[in-house]
This record gives structure tokens, C-alpha cells and sequence, in this order.
């Protein structure tokens, strides 16, 4: 056979081999349109490729950030980990700098976090001035006592570079645990961070501080008490307390206000449980999450000395706004994540307990994939109510998607019809809203949906 | 050019066409050999379609179950849901059979879970016999007032076919939630099921109440008491507590041991928590999960009535045994499962603060998706540890895989290697093993990977 072919091949063309020819370019073309539909189909199914930015980043991109008298910043690289970018963030906060902190509540605290809530403890003198110094690339979490000892060795190295005594050194580290951090390429580098201090820089700051971050973040406030601006600027790095090898989450929030440390502190307090402990991403925490305040005073508005007063209320509010936008961003940079979602419950028997219920449903995998999937699975939601260990009677549960009424009275409501929902869960923004009916317990956090891109990121990252 | 192109088309060939169409053919022919390439490619990228049975399911396949006198069982067609498949079981109990029953936590526990633990509570008298409906396909759960009234009626219509007082008749229900039970069908065809009734077709009954379970669960045993044997045999049916619509852990237990009912229900707590309550697939619960144990008491054994007694201690054992092994059959059942995971943490504060570890490590997506990426990353399970609300002190904390030391004081083990760790983790059976260091406490728990089908099954499930 495979002779006669060739023969064949040889021989001069004839009218009938034309015709051959022919139908072999039409079947070759059908097989080619075959082919391409096939590869259109194939495309659709295969896991998509890490988007460059995740698509719930703020549309408007990285926003303007007002100047903060008495604060200034600079990035720069060290190569701890990653090459080629910004993996170290240096902020120097002038003499009479109050500071305030909310870290992690991991019992595996990290040596940075565990430093940090030492210094902050003893509460020094803010006329010496502060510093914050933050590495990405390397956790410094799990790292024996050689991690302690890294921790006091950028501290002495900044309080050297930077004039600012060893107790007001504030360090932070993100990345990969269980790895002893290489603090001498951190401290290589602290004396030209030093000379490069702008206050223009916060923005630079923001990005040192990445790890899997998709976008960096930044928010910020103007308000204006007596006639005089109070302003606010902050960053923040998330990707979900989760990569790589768990990360965590950052925040420096630096304003000019002028207010004494334990107000400062107790306001951050109130305001991380309605903003950065109110959201969450998959339920994982991380050993190294860091939240500090700086208030440099600097602002000719009056100091702030009552959290109840017409001008502590206004600041508490802008505050309130800034962080609530940064651990918003953070969830929005939720790894995978492809929708944003609002969980706000009221009705319950106490604020705990609507807590209970609302962190029950957003952490829940079943609620997370069905809003993932588009689908407007309220019988998950039930679930999560039940499992929440919150006091909820069933017949006086009402759920809703939006405004959309979804079920009540222990069963689907009549006015109900599934094809609202189901077009509801189309939007990139949800918001699942519980009643429960019993007393006057509310809490709202927020979480994004649970993707195969999760996994993807998570199983392979290091493999 | 179009014109030109139209006219070139009407000319007869000349000897350039033919070196032109030869052209054509090998273009075109590169053109698919490309396209099949990029297929192959594309297919390889492409998620696995849903395995006819999970890859962690028993080789050996549904085990030999013995037939324990004074219980009998059928199962039917009553096409609540599904069409063509059993999705009814039904067992009859002889008078004297004693039973107990653990049910779900959830504060919205389903119609069937509350007319079970009423009729438990109210202790009717042994000797009317008892009998037991399952129906997969809906779980008449937030189905408001008509979910009492489907149990009602299917007990009434058991109560007639099967003459059991209805106070005696136990019912569940598991499959999609909020959708009202059609009760009809089933009640139409228990008289069918009771003419069929048959000690040996308990198998049939783990099938009937699947949903979707890749395979039937089983597990038996026997012991002998004083020379004669007392029997086991249980069904269950899982995937995860989880769909379709969050589905339900079922599990039915029966022997022919003689055992009065504050003993027998006194022991399925106890062995309920080492069991079932201590595996978990996505640490989300179902509204109907349920437990049942009878005890015919037709063995020659003589009753039970000391649970420190040899025979006792023996027949806890034994029943442990049956319970552990339905328990991880559920687990290995789990949506997407690829891996089988023992979490085992000892050196805890109390025993309570073993259980929150290993729950915390056990349900951590971090840890669940690195074990689905064949990843050593005890980093993971560090920050678990630290989030899991439990004492814990980082210097003191060792980690093993299976019985490779990975990490202990603080750090990762000198001998420790990384390879190892990675090879180890490429089994489809593994242990994690924490020790806290502190005091006594231990538990442990059992668990699966979170792979993308996980995503994809609970994703796409109505959509």
C-alpha cells in the first residue's frame, strides 16, 4: 500500500486527482474549523491564568494620598526574597508621634509582633520619635530565637541610621515562615532608606510592603475641625492572611491629628473590630498581622481629648472610613476572588451572636462556592445559621439577597421567584442579609467568593 | 481584490495553481497537526470529569455484612428526587429493640432531626417494636409547617403497613433543603416495602439513602461474650456533609446485643464524639445529620448492663470499630477527596484544647489545599495551631508527618529534610502529628484535601 502511494505521488496530475485535491482542502478546512471549535471549548474550561490584577481592584487605580506633616517614607530593595522590586519600607514619624497597635491574636505570634506589642506595652516617650520598618519576602514567623535576634538587629541597625532610640522601632515582616530572616540585607540598605525619606513616598511604601498582593492600597480622609484640616493616610497589604506560605496583613495608617496615646489606642481597638476584624477571607489567620496608628500631631487643628466630643466623632468617623476602605481592599485582593461580599445580620439575641452568624456564613466553603457558581443557594445559608452555635429559631429567620426578599417564616417566601436571585448573584457586589428575628444583635463583615483559583494558588504554590 | 480573487477562481489550472493547492494541503495540514497538539495540551489542563467513585473508596469494595436477628430491611423506587435508583429505605425492628440516636447540633435542625428527639425523649416502651424511614432526594429541612406535617404522615402510613406505633417509627430525610417533601410517595409505596422486608438487605439500604456518595458505606462486626456472638452492622451515607444543597451525614447502626436504653444511648455519645463528631470535610454541618443505633437484643449473649465490664468493654470496642470505620468511609467520601488525613495532636492543655487544634488544622483551607498540592507546608499548620484559640507555646510545639519530625522548639528540625517531607506527602493516606508540650490533652481528628473539584461540585451544582 504505502509503495502504491508513493507511486502515486510520482505521477503526473489528471483531471481526477484535481477533484481529489479539492475535497482534500474542503476536509482539511472542516477538520481545521472543527479543530479551532474544539480549542474555544477546551479554553473556556481551562482554569484561567493568575489575572495581573485582581478584577475587584478599585476601578480608579491607587488613590491620591494627602501629605502627613511629620511623617516621611521610603521603599526600597533589599532582596531578601524577591528580586527586581521594592521589599522594604522605611517610615520615620517626627518627635511628639503618638502610637497605637492591634496585632494578631495567633498564639504563634511572630518575633516582629511579639517586639512591637513589647514596646508598645511600655508606652515611651513619643517625644523621641518613632520609626516603622516593614520587609516583605520573609515572615520571620517560626523562626526560633533567631528571630528575636533578627528582630533587635534592624532595630539597632534603623536606630543608628535614623537617630531614633531602640524602643520606638516598630518592625514588621511578610512572607515565607519557618526561614531565618537575612537581616543584615535589611540593614544593608536602612542607611540609604534614611537619606531617601520623603513625605511624598507613602505610595512606594504601599507597594514595598506586597507580597501576593494583586494591587497595592492605599485610602485616605480630610476632615476639617475648627477650620483646620485633620488628615489621614494609610496602606495596607492583604491577598487574604494566606500566601505565600500564609502571609498576613499589614496596615500603617498615619494621620496629623494630635491625641494622646491610650485614646488613640482605644479608639484603634473599637475601630479594627469594625473594620480589619471584620473581614475575612478563608477563616485562616495569620501569625504576623499588624495594625499600627501614627498621629504626629502636626495638624494646627486642636487636640483631640474626648472620643465623644463633636471633633472626636468626626476624626473616629474619617478613621473609621479609611480602614474600613483599606480591609476592604484587602478582601477585594482575596486570592481568586471574583466577588465582593457584604454579610449583614441583625436580630440576633446579642452582637455576639450575630458576630457568630455572620462569620459562620462568610466562612463558610458551601456559601462561598454556591456565590462563586452564581448560585442563590439560601438553603446554605440556613446551614451556616445553624451551625453558627447563635441562638435562632427557624420560623423567624427572614434571608435576603439585596433588598430581594428570600425566605421567611422557616420557608422560601412566596413573593420569592428563583430567577431573581439567580440574576441578583450575577453582580460583582452581593450583600447576603440575615434577620433573625430575636433581639437587637447586628454585625456585618465582609468576604469575597471561594474559587478554583484558590486552590490553584494555595495547593501549588510551592510544589 | 475580492473581484480579482473571484476571477483567479474560474480560470482553468495551471501548473503554478497545482504547487499552489500541494502548498495549500501541507499548510493545512501543519495547521491540524498544530491544532491537535493544542488539544492534547488544552485536555490535559482541563479538570478530571467527576470520578465514578471517589479515588479514596474502600478497595475491597461494600464489605459482608451479618444478618442481625430481629431487624429487617427493604429498599424501593419512590422517585422523591431521583428517577430509576432506590430512594427509600425502610427497616423493621422486633419487639424489645432498644434505641438511641445523636443528632445534629444545627439551631436549624430539620423536621425529621426534631420528631426523632422527641420521640427518643419520651422512651416509649421497647416492646412495640420499632421501625425506620429514610428518603434521599429531599431533606424536608426549612420546609416551615409542612415539614412536621410530611413526618406525620409517613409515620402514619408506616404505622398502618408496618403495624409500629408511630411513636416508635424514626424518619429522615436527606437531599435538596426548602423544597416541601412529597410525602405521597413515599407513603405509597411503604406497603411494597414492608411485604419485601428481609434480614439480608441491609446493602440495598446503604444504597438508598445515598445522594451524592460515589459509593455505599458499610462496616461490621462481631464478638464473641461468653461464647456467643454478638453481632454489628452499620450503613452510612455522607459526601461530605455537604450537597447536593448541603446534604447530610446519615448513619444507621444495628446488633443483636441486648442492652437497656440509657446504656445503649450513654455509649453512642461517648463513641459519637471519637467517631463522627470527630471527622470533618468543610467544617460545615448539616440541618439533618443524623445517628440511630438498635440493639434487637435477639443474641444468646447475656446482656450488657455494665459498660466497664468485660463484656462491655468488648462490645465498645467492637461498636467504636464499626462507628470509626463508617466515619472515615464518610470522609474519603468527600467532594474532590484525593487524600485521606489523620490529624492527631497530643501535649495539649486539656482535651478540649487538643480538639480545637485539631479541628483548626483539620479545617484550615491553607493546610487542606497545600495537603491536595502534595506540599510540606508546616507553616500552615503552625499559623492553624496559633489560630485555633487553643494554649499553645511556639518553643514547645513539635510537628510530625507521620513520623518524620519536621518542626519542634520554635524552628523547622535539624534533621528535617524537605525531600522528605515532599515525598511523604505524595501518599494517599497521611498523619499529621502535633504535640503541644503542655499538658495531656489529645484528640484526633480525621479529614480530606480541598481539591478545585471540590469548588467545581459545589460551584456549579444548580447552575
Amino acid at each position: 500500500m504505502a509503495k502504491d502511494k508513493k507511486k502515486k505521488k510520482v505521477e503526473t496530475e489528471e483531471p481526477g486527482k484535481k477533484k481529489k485535491k479539492k475535497a482534500r482542502i474542503k476536509s482539511l478546512k472542516r477538520e481545521v474549523e472543527r479543530m479551532r471549535s474544539q480549542i474555544v471549548a477546551l479554553s473556556e474550561k481551562v482554569p484561567a491564568k493568575t489575572p495581573v490584577i485582581s478584577p475587584l481592584a478599585p476601578a480608579a487605580g491607587f488613590p491620591a494620598l494627602p501629605v502627613i506633616e511629620g511623617a516621611e517614607f521610603a521603599a526600597g530593595e533589599a532582596g531578601v526574597r524577591y528580586r527586581g522590586r521594592p521589599d522594604v519600607m522605611l517610615a520615620r514619624l517626627a518627635p511628639g508621634t503618638t502610637i497605637a497597635g492591634v496585632f494578631t491574636r495567633s498564639a504563634t505570634r511572630s518575633a516582629p509582633v511579639l517586639d512591637c506589642e513589647a514596646k508598645l506595652a511600655a508606652t515611651p516617650d513619643p517625644e523621641a520619635g518613632a520609626a516603622i520598618v516593614v520587609n516583605s519576602g520573609n515572615s520571620n514567623a517560626f523562626t526560633g530565637a533567631s528571630g528575636a535576634e533578627a528582630v533587635k538587629a534592624i532595630s539597632a541597625g534603623l536606630a543608628e541610621a535614623a537617630g531614633v532610640p531602640e524602643a520606638r522601632i516598630f518592625t514588621a515582616s511578610t512572607g515565607v515562615i519557618g526561614e531565618p530572616l537575612p537581616h543584615e540585607r535589611i540593614t544593608a540598605v536602612l542607611g540609604d532608606l534614611t537619606e531617601r525619606l520623603s513625605p511624598e513616598a507613602l505610595p512606594m511604601a504601599a507597594r514595598a510592603i506586597m507580597t501576593t498582593d494583586t494591587f497595592p492600597k492605599g485610602a485616605a480622609a480630610v476632615i476639617e475641625v475648627e477650620g483646620q484640616p485633620i488628615r489621614i493616610a494609610g496602606i495596607a497589604k492583604g491577598s487574604g492572611m494566606i500566601a505565600p506560605d500564609m502571609a498576613t496583613m499589614l496596615a500603617y495608617v498615619f494621620t496629623d491629628a494630635k491625641i494622646a496615646q491610650p485614646l488613640l489606642q482605644r479608639m484603634l481597638g473599637k475601630l479594627s473590630d469594625e473594620t480589619f476584624n471584620s473581614i475575612t477571607v478563608d477563616g485562616d489567620t495569620s501569625t504576623s498581622d499588624t495594625l499600627i496608628l501614627a498621629a504626629t500631631g502636626k495638624s494646627e487643628a486642636p487636640e483631640i481629648t474626648d472620643l465623644r466630643s463633636a471633633a472626636g466623632r468626626a476624626f473616629q468617623e474619617a478613621l473609621r472610613g479609611v480602614m474600613l476602605d483599606l480591609a476592604q481592599q484587602v478582601v477585594k485582593d482575596g486570592e481568586g476572588a471574583t466577588k465582593f461580599v457584604e454579610v449583614a445580620v441583625t436580630g440576633a439575641a446579642s452582637p455576639a451572636d450575630a458576630r457568630k452568624v455572620a462569620m459562620a456564613i462568610a466562612n463558610s466553603p458551601l456559601v462561598k462556592t454556591a456565590v462563586a457558581g452564581e448560585d442563590p443557594n439560601w438553603g446554605r445559608i440556613v446551614m451556616a445559621i445553624g451551625k453558627s452555635g447563635a441562638k435562632a429559631d427557624r420560623d423567624l429567620i427572614s434571608i435576603r439577597f439585596g433588598d430581594i426578599l428570600v425566605a421567611e417564616k422557616g420557608w422560601v417566601a412566596e413573593s420569592y421567584a428563583e430567577e431573581v436571585g439567580a440574576a441578583y448573584m450575577k453582580r460583582e457586589e452581593l450583600a447576603i442579609r440575615v434577620d433573625l428575628g430575636l433581639g437587637k444583635g447586628s454585625s456585618t463583615v465582609w468576604t469575597c467568593d471561594f474559587t478554583k483559583r484558590y486552590i490553584e494558588i494555595n495547593a501549588d504554590y510551592r510544589s
